[in-house]
């Protein structure tokens, strides 16, 4: 009677193993090409696949037809408008840059050309980005000094940029554009906040009218630079520097001559002969690669709301191609700013990039979150811009290692008049089952949580065991798996399952799994594990595991061991 | 009547929010106490807890009380016969690390002797091994040159020996035992293969008589000196190479003569003031973690077959304080060997390190993991053995970064006659749910997924919109996503949450969440996210969402909207 419960329940079979070069190229396919570019090129003719591939990459052929004297009219206002930010935004952002202000006045008039032609977002204004400039300033400024040799500063800015642009484009056709997620929300908050404070500690030498000033940039030189000097302080320079301040953030459309019209070509300043030309390649990979996830991310922030698409590395080879034109044509770095609201006043934009309602809702979310901000604040602040990104990604890297490396481990109890099994933390009515103890492993199972979880697993039995004894109930029989949040299991992490199905038998129990998936069924099979566990100890659910293991139980508590064998032989 | 269905259900609750120190508290413990040591010490006198703390790191004082002239028996036989394998052991691994063959010998005695005090397995046998002795020889040989100036040579040896212990004493006292994991069996194999092949390389020299020869190890270096030095070859060295190594192995117990008895001491050989001390300093950390793995591994798998617990982090103790102790008296690193079969013959165990059975089992069990072994095999052969380590280390930490960013999201449908919900690829046999999309997504959300997510999400709604336009079937309706398998969320995954519920709400459609965890659903809440999709469309499992979505879609079909704001109305 019994049995035929468990014949007639739908089995875990062994999936169907794929040929390996089909695997790997849908593995790859989903890891480069997760947004499918390919699709709308199928069974289409020849000459159509080459207009497509063409519009793909330069997104304008495919509008351009399209366009219309409307869009014409509106696009001239919203141009206007956007230049009337735009070009204030460039020439200050370009002073932080130590750069003069005719070239952050350029860089805000070929950038966009090149980005209209070639992007795929209809929202992004171009132009140049404050974090960007600061760390051009930073970096170049410790080699060059921008005072004393003006001229050899820009031609390696001008590199840089050049270098950006080509690590950009480059990390689009390599379809490498995941490297961008890896700055998480949480460091680019702190990081700005960071490169703010910074910005506004290096002001307090002109507004104290110190002659002599620390090169750092970190909190701990400036304050000893500042307090060591207390006796050199003028209150007649902080009076006229906060007047400067306010005469500058009046006069500050005031932008100089322009020589020779618009957008001089700079193709030969590039300096590739210079003996600075490693300096200028680790400047533009740096902040080509901050300019990138900022870009891209307002563009998908817009597309998302708007409800349109945006290809990660389309838009990395659109930023590319724009920052090596504008190279060559006396621009520097540019990108879709992160902040348009944080553009209009040099002093006051600088504070609003400390976001401190962003940090306290991290605090409330999600501490770890908070963490990973503070550190990045405090890196930039204490050591340098580098430092601080770096900690801050370190620590975000952390994190997804440490999820994996201690996964939780959860006991699921019975949610009452159901077959339903959930945590007992997160439902405190569930019930236990007398004499089964079912565990959920929440993380892949690889080498680096292999050991945690062979020991975690065997310290749950005991506690179980020991609580078992303690009270009149039955004693434990059965330890059931439930691998359904296994997503992904390694060789390390079968040989700790082989060892753990032999550790319970040596205890006399018996290992029981429920629903593991595809790609672990298949793995439990090549390894011989199905057939050392037994393949009609894997159940679809735990509700099905936990009837068969209360079936032998109670029905025939006496002689378990001789049903068992019966039940295996009806089952072979 | 339909209402009253859901009224009654099991409701997805917020757990209440725990104090923050409380579960940091309880998630640092997890991290690095997840053995809970401290258990034995609850309820218990102070004197007692003394007693139990001294016992904890000097294992010897708990079974020394206990011991028997029995044990002492068994001892001296299983002394007896180790001591036959580890003394010729000893020596020829003292000659890869180009150390003279008495360094060998003495490493054999005190080492085991510190171990047998602190260490916590029975059945670990300490000793030289062959792959940190390698490491030794090309990483100070590179540096000190062992037969020219042989003195410093062993000097900067025992110095790399002493950093080593008080390395792996310091990530025992910080509970940073897990480090060790991540070095995965499929490195270690591809690692072991790479350096035993390195070694034979090596010999050739001799071999062929060559008196000039390469100081790199990699395959290139030494196959071109080899190959560029052809008339140098000379027949009677080979016949005298392979009648020599015969002879080696024929001779290999004469040591010559013993100086001063057993292990002088050797403190003030550390050469703490050499200009290589940077050397000795990387070449003891290098080795020690390589050591400490080998070592853990070892001890947990016979601990694990004898059903006994080991303590990852007072191992790592005990051999620091084993290889601090052995540097002071003449040893060299020591730790518990991995491959205790590979002892007797020099170049016949060299061989047998190339464990290529093993090799063939990753292939069939895991492709990626022999990718990695395979890396490290070709990085220590082709590059070095540092480099074949930091690519086989990067790989494995790349895969479960990959298994992160690019999570496997799965369509479920019905199993037939059950409420119960599963991918569609892993059984065939599930039946579609009309209407309703329900999604599962493999993996914690966080900020390195977080955008691939959204897309993903978006394309799966558009794929099985389109699918659904072109049949005669109902509307997509309802999008279902099943939280079980995630884990753990962060604020970028929340930010995402939020943008994929406005995209569904703006195509007219519903966003549904069944089983979020404790942890999920605190992060829900706090971010208001459960009151932008209602509590009420929050269930507990896969089967309650799909009779509620069905019963909203076919019990009142034409007028939804009007019944879904009474049902709203109801439930709040």
């Amino acid at each position: 009677m019994g049995n035929t419960d468990f014949e007639c329940r739908q089995r875990v079979s062994v999936p169907p193993s794929k040929p390996f070069f089909e695997s790997l190229k849908s593995s790859l396919k989903e890891t480069f090409f997760p947004d499918d570019p390919f699709r709308q090129f199928k069974n289409q003719p020849l000459s159509r696949k080459f207009l497509l591939g063409l519009q793909y990459f330069v997104p304008i052929l495919e509008w351009a037809p399209r366009y219309t004297f409307d869009f014409f009219k509106s696009d001239v206002i919203a141009g206007i408008t956007i230049a009337s930010l735009a070009v204030p935004q460039g020439i200050s952002y370009a002073s932080l840059a130590n750069l003069p202000p005719i070239i952050g006045l350029y860089s805000s008039f070929v950038p966009p050309l090149v980005y209209a032609m070639l992007g795929s977002s209809r929202d992004v204004a171009v132009g140049t980005v404050a974090v960007a400039s600061l760390l051009i300033s930073s970096m170049l400024g410790k080699e060059v000094n921008p005072n004393e040799n003006p001229k050899l500063y820009v031609q390696l800015a001008l590199t840089a940029t050049f270098f950006a642009g080509v690590f950009q484009a480059s990390l689009g056709f390599l379809r490498l554009g995941f490297i961008v997620d890896f700055l998480s929300h949480a460091t680019i908050v702190g990081f700005m906040g960071g490169a703010a404070t910074v910005v506004c500690l290096q002001q307090l030498k002109g507004i104290l009218g110190l002659v002599h000033f620390t090169h750092g940039t970190d909190l701990v030189s400036v304050m000893r630079s500042i307090l060591s000097q207390t006796h050199e302080w003028r209150w007649e320079s902080g009076v006229l520097g906060c007047g400067f301040l306010f005469f500058l953030i009046l006069t500050r459309y005031f932008i100089g001559h322009l020589k020779k019209g618009l957008n001089p070509p700079s193709l030969f300043e590039l300096a590739f002969r210079s003996s600075y030309l490693t300096t200028a390649i680790k400047t533009g990979v740096i902040t080509g690669v901050i300019a990138l996830a900022e870009g891209i991310a307002v563009g998908r922030s817009f597309a998302m709301y708007k409800n349109y698409h945006i290809d990660g590395n389309k838009e990395m080879i659109a930023f590319g191609m724009m920052n090596i034109a504008g190279s060559c044509t006396s621009c520097y770095l540019t990108t879709g700013p992160f902040s348009r609201t944080a553009v209009n006043f040099n002093a006051g934009s600088m504070l609003g990039l400390i976001d401190y309602e962003a940090a306290i809702h991290l605090w409330n979310v999600d501490k770890f979150d908070f963490v990973v901000c503070i550190c990045a604040y405090f890196g930039v602040v204490f050591g340098s811009v580098e430092i601080g990104l770096v900690i801050a990604v370190v620590l975000s890297l952390l994190r997804v290692l440490l999820f994996v490396a201690r996964p939780p481990t959860i006991v699921l109890r019975n949610i009452p008049n159901s077959m339903t099994y959930r945590s007992m933390d997160q439902y405190p009515a569930a019930n236990n089952v007398p004499g089964i103890l079912i565990l959920q492993i929440d993380a892949p199972i690889y080498f680096a949580n292999a050991s945690y979880l062979r020991e975690r697993i065997s310290r749950w039995i005991d506690e179980e065991d020991d609580k078992l004894k303690c009270s009149a109930e039955i004693g434990l029989q059965y330890v059931i798996l439930d691998m359904t949040t296994v997503g992904s299991i390694d060789t390390s992490g079968i040989s700790m399952l082989e060892e753990v199905n032999k550790n319970i038998d040596r205890r006399g129990l018996k290992l029981v799994l429920t629903n593991p998936r595809s790609e672990v069924m298949k793995k439990l099979d090549k390894s011989k594990l199905v057939d050392a566990i037994g393949q009609e100890w894997i159940y679809l659910t735990v509700g099905e595991a936990v009837a068969a293991c209360n079936f032998m139980l109670h029905t025939c508590k006496s002689n378990t061991k001789a049903v068992e064998s019966e039940l295996q032989d009806n089952n072979v």
